[in-house]
Parts: structure tokens; sequence; C-alpha cells
């Protein structure tokens, strides 16, 4: 594959993390990552942890390390970026095997380390939301050890992370083009009758057929009122006319996700689901139009929200109108009214345009990149209500 | 799908926890799930959270309460065997959207409405190697606020979920045969000059075209080096004659997983790798030789790690014989040779034989029930080192 990201790229990642830690005066970083949350670990090392789970830490200056469990070493070393790789118990899968007579370094080891033999006085983590027990007690426990602070510092990674480089952009923008091909051929192969997880499975087939290395994100085949689940997954449940299917179909390559999302039917729906449905197309199509860098993004949520109010739809929104996309299919930052940054330059967003009853839901959702002007569409099929 | 778990095992379940909770004075018991380690949620409520995370909440006695994050309210209500549902901001995506103008109720909140209006003194918590910070943290100042303790309890839902129902095993089962047609699948269509990740894409395509919910586990395709990874993940890699393939292919069904492992070739793989091969295999027969209800699982453990010596690939070992099967397809317990348990009827293991050099690695593996006798080995194909 000649789409992903170059080896020069993952240690200017690491160079921009080493002047912020100096400019917050910490000794290091530290960074977590499972098999269904990657992301911090795979934009520093590459590295996509299975059954364990990874972390890495980056020194002040120096090199960073990856952090593995205790199986994962040749794989690793095929597939991480980083050369320097230890393996620690504190990563090891949730069925915690013992691996007797293994003998492995201890986080303070690795630590000190990392930092060129010295104990870390102030050590930063990034990615709390999903760093489990073991490893938070582990760290604590080196830091107490070493007479060191433990320091939150979740933005750093988040603000690296929100602007995307050239060669990420070229990552995400063939991801969504895979998601093109396999949407359609969902959009062309179902039909009434078919579960909603055969549909999947044809998506699926898909994926990996023209390039992808994963979904997306879990996929969505959600039928009759299982299209009013924000969230979801689909079912043995089979596919009926004049009932809402909603699907979002998203290929992941090279780490980075997309998702494309649209509401169908076979045969029409009821006038109710179709007003609802065009209500979400217009805000999906409207949130799009709002959108260029300098815009603030609480204001395009308040935007988009008083649209959907005026169309009447107010009590059917539950969330903002666009969440980032990159290394996760939702990632930060979201838009929300609450939201306190700009729009700037390269970030990239799905544009998310749901509204529900507790009955019935409907979804559109699309792939942008922020540009000076507007936005740069990621490749999608027809903005439109597909009645099949 | 008949088959599937009954209502009244959930319920079942939850009391045998009760009962647990009495005999320690426990007040209650929490747990959590991730997207991708579901499984002591989905065991007490068949949740399956996506994006959010999610817990449960046993009290002593009174109702169980399915604890899940600001979206997921329709899904999971469609979902849950467990009719009370709370949201907390806790289990929300790890891109921590802020919901603004979303009220939701905290753990104390929740805790006390599970204990019947009362606070709790002691709270167990099973799961902590997956449980991330927010929910650690929100527990312990819930805790501190009503003056209780938090205390570990891994062991109720781990001893709990060793030994399988009738319900469990025939989804086990199905799950298996699911994996048997995948496989062959994959067999009969990867060929030369495909890419380890179209191959996957063949088993997924089977999976869901066959009544299965998901893959069981991340799929392995691994050719040549690759191979040697125990723990290893699909790539563009196109396959090669002569090198070792190694499938690794999985369903999951009604939260059951199930995993099938073969080390191929196309045409002759050299003599030194193809005596690995039969190493493996001899231990993979050997090991299912050697269960039976009764068995000390170490002794199991150390008479396979003596014959794969004896055999004269000590060196190519790298953890233990077995490890438990269920709602992951890697759980609790291991067989290892510091294991401290005997084997009993209707325990479900992966029988996992993987040999290693730096450069090359085969693996066997195969599900079986634990029985009076022996084993009754689960849906499987022919153990054999198959030359396409």
């Amino acid at each position: 594959m000649s789409i992903g990201i170059p080896d020069a790229e993952f240690g200017q990642r690491v160079g921009t993390i080493q002047a912020e830690l100096a400019r917050r005066d910490l000794d290091a970083l530290i960074v977590f990552a499972n098999e269904g949350e990657p992301h911090n670990v795979r934009y520093l090392s590459d590295y996509w942890p299975a059954f364990e789970s990874a972390g890495v830490v980056v020194p002040v200056e120096g090199e960073a390390i990856l952090l593995i469990g205790p199986e994962s070493l040749t794989y690793a070393r095929s597939r991480s970026r980083l050369p320097q790789i230890r393996r620690l118990l504190a990563y090891r899968e949730s069925a915690e095997p013992e691996y007797p007579g293994v003998e492995l370094p201890s986080f303070a080891d690795v630590l000190e380390e990392a930092c060129g033999g010295r104990a870390v006085r102030r050590l930063g983590m990034s990615g709390m939301a999903i760093t489990p027990i073991p490893v938070y007690e582990g760290v604590r426990a080196a830091m107490d050890q070493m007479g060191g602070e433990l320091v939150r510092a979740d933005d750093i990674l988040t603000k690296l992370r929100q602007v995307k480089s050239e060669n990420e952009i070229a990552c995400i923008r063939e991801a969504f083009r895979i998601s093109t091909i396999a949407l359609q051929a969902v959009l062309d192969e179902m039909r009434p009758g078919m579960t909603e997880l055969q549909v999947c499975g044809i998506a699926q087939r898909e994926i990996y057929a023209h390039g992808g290395e994963y979904e997306g994100h879990p996929l969505y085949v959600l039928s009759g009122t299982h299209s009013s689940h924000a969230i979801g997954r689909p079912t043995h449940r089979t596919l009926e006319r004049g009932q809402v299917i909603q699907l979002d179909i998203g290929a992941r390559l090279a780490g980075y996700s997309s998702s494309i999302g649209r509401a169908v039917s076979f045969g029409p729906v009821p006038g109710p689901v179709r007003a609802m449905m065009q209500a979400a197309l217009d805000a999906e199509n409207k949130t799009i139009e709002l959108m260029r860098a300098g815009v603030a993004a609480s204001q395009v949520a308040q935007q988009v929200q008083d649209y959907v109010h005026e169309l009447g739809f107010g009590d059917a929104l539950l969330y903002g109108a666009c969440h980032g996309i990159g290394m996760m299919e939702c990632e930060n930052p979201w838009m929300e009214t609450s939201s306190q940054y700009d729009l700037v330059e390269n970030m990239c967003f799905q544009v998310d345009s749901f509204l529900h009853t507790d009955e019935v839901g409907v979804r559109f959702e699309d792939g942008v990149r922020v540009t000076r002007d507007g936005v740069e569409e990621f490749p999608t099929l027809e903005r439109e209500i597909f009645v099949l």
C-alpha cells in the first residue's frame, strides 16, 4: 500500500510531544491502547494491539518506548515504528495469564530507562478515559517509588491529533472510498427477508476485498424500531418493507476510520417518518454549509440545533452536529453548543445528523475536511433518501 | 434464533451472585464492559456496548441495574434482559462528549438506588483488569461520599463463568459450527497472491452469512514470518507458496466465541518447519487426550510441556496448553504449570498448541468441553496439516 504514514511522520509526532513536555516541565508522557481503542498508541507507533493491550512512554528527550503484553513481541517487532519495545505484565490479556518463569520489567524500570536512567519527577498521562486499573495503579506505584507525581495530560494527544496531516487525510480519503464501495454493495444486494447481520456481512466482504484492514467501527444495519438506536448493533431481525433501515458502513485503513450513514427503506415509509428523514437530510446539508476554518464550533452546533427546531424536530435531537474522525470513527473534538474552539483547516469531522423518537430514527453521516473556504467532502454516496 | 440464553438463566446468574455477596458481607457488586471486552456485562444483562462502555450493579438483594452511556438508551432497552437501566456520563465515548443540558445521575445515586436507598458499606468490583480510570474514580468517590469501602472481587464473576450451562454450551457449539464453515471456505478459496486481509474477508463473509453475530476474536491470517506472531493481525502482505500461513478463524453467537486454528501452506514447507507443525499437532492431540474432569490443570500443563520438550521443541513454547473459552475467545481460566484448580465437567477450553521461533510459528487450536471421561470436541475441521 502506498497510502500510509511514513516513518518520518511518526518521528515528528514524538518530537512535537517532546517539545510540549518540555513546555509543561514533564519528564515523560504515557498513553494506553486496547483492541477497540488503539488510537493513541497507534498514532505514536503504528502498533495495534489484539487480545492484549499496550502503551507508549515518550520521554522529554531520547527515544520513545512501546510497551506491550507478554505474547506480542514478534508481532510488535514486525509492526512498530518505534524500535524500542518492552513487555510488561500489566498489558496482558484480561484473562490474566501468569506466564510462570517469564521475567518482565516493572513500570519503574521502563520509565527510568526511557528517561535515561533518571528518576521521573513528573509524568503526564493521556487517554485516561480508557486506561484500566492495573496500568493506572502500576504507574502510580512506580511514581510513588520514585517520589514523582502523575499529571493528567489528556489534552496533549487530543490537541495534536485534531488537525490532520496530508498523509493522514489521504488515509481517511481512501478509507471513505472503500466505504462507498461497501455501502453501494449493501444497497445493491440487500433484500427484504435478509437479517440485519447478513447485510452487515455484505459490507464486511467488500471492506476486505477492496483494501480495508478492518471495519471502521461496529457497523450499523438497524431496521424498524432498531433504527431509533443512536448506538446499536445489528441483530438476527429480518428486514421488512416500509420500515426505516439505518445503515452506517465504514472501513478502516492504515489506522484511519470512516463511515457513511444513510436511512433507507424498501418501498415508502409512513409520512411522518419520511418528514423526519427529510429533516435529517436538510440538517446534514445545512451543517456542511456552515463549516469553514475560523468559525466557532459552538456556533455551528447552535445554528444547526436552531435549524432543526425550526423544522419542528427539536425534540428528536440527542447530541451535537459533528464529531471528529481520524484514528477512531468518533474522536475528539465533538461539536456541541458547549464547545470552546474554532474550526481549523484540516480538522476532519463526521457530519452526523441523527433524529429519533422512541420508535424510529434516521441518520445521515458523511466525512469532511475543514478548508479555508468551507469543506472538502470525503468520498460518499449521493446525499439523498434511498427508497429501494 | 432458538439458540441463546433464556431470561430465566439471566435471573439465576444474578441470584447466584447475590448469594455470594451475602456470604462475603458485600452490599453490591459492580462490573464493567467495553466494546472489545463485553463479557461480564453481557453475562448479566445480554447488553453489548458499542462506542460507549457499560456496567452492571448487582445489589445483595433486589434488582440488578444496567449502567450505560448517554447515547445508548433505546438500544439498551431493546437488548437488555435487566429492565432497570440508568445512564451515567462515566460510560460515555472515549472522545468525551459533554451533552450540554442532559442531566445524569452519579455513581452514588445509582448505587444507593440499587441498594434500596441505603448507603453502601462494602462494594465489590469484578473485572478490574479492564475497568478504566473514570469509572474507578467515580465509584471510589461515591464510596468515599457514603463512607463505604471498595473491595476487589474479580473472582466472583470469573468463578461463576468458568463452568458452562447447557444453554451456554449450545451457543458455543453453534459458534464452532459456523467457524468450521468459515474456515472451510477460506481453505477452498484462498490462493497465492491474495493478501492476508483479503482472506480474512472470506471468513467474515461466511460468519455473517451463516448466522454469526461477529468475529469471535480478531481473525488471524498470518503468513511467512507473520506466523511467528503469538498474537497478530492480518496485513496487506500477499500469500506465497512454501510458507506457513497461520489461520485462526472464529465466529461469535449470542455472546459466545469460538476459534479454530490450523497452520497450512501452499505446497510443502521446509523440513524443519514441517517438523514443528507435526510437533504442534502432536501436542494438540496429547493435550486433548490428557483432559478430563478431576485432573489438575497444572498437571495437564506440565505433562504437555514435558511432552513438547521430549519432542525437541521446548524452546518454541511461549505459554500454557489451554485457555478458557466462553464470552471471550480467551477467558479465565488459563491452564498453566502454576494453575491451582482441577478440571470440572462443563468447563470449556481452547486447546491451543503454539510453537514458534523468531521467524516462523505454527498453531493448532480447537474447542472442547470437559466431561467426566474426557472431552466433547466442539465442531472443527480434521486435525491435520493442510497442504493446499
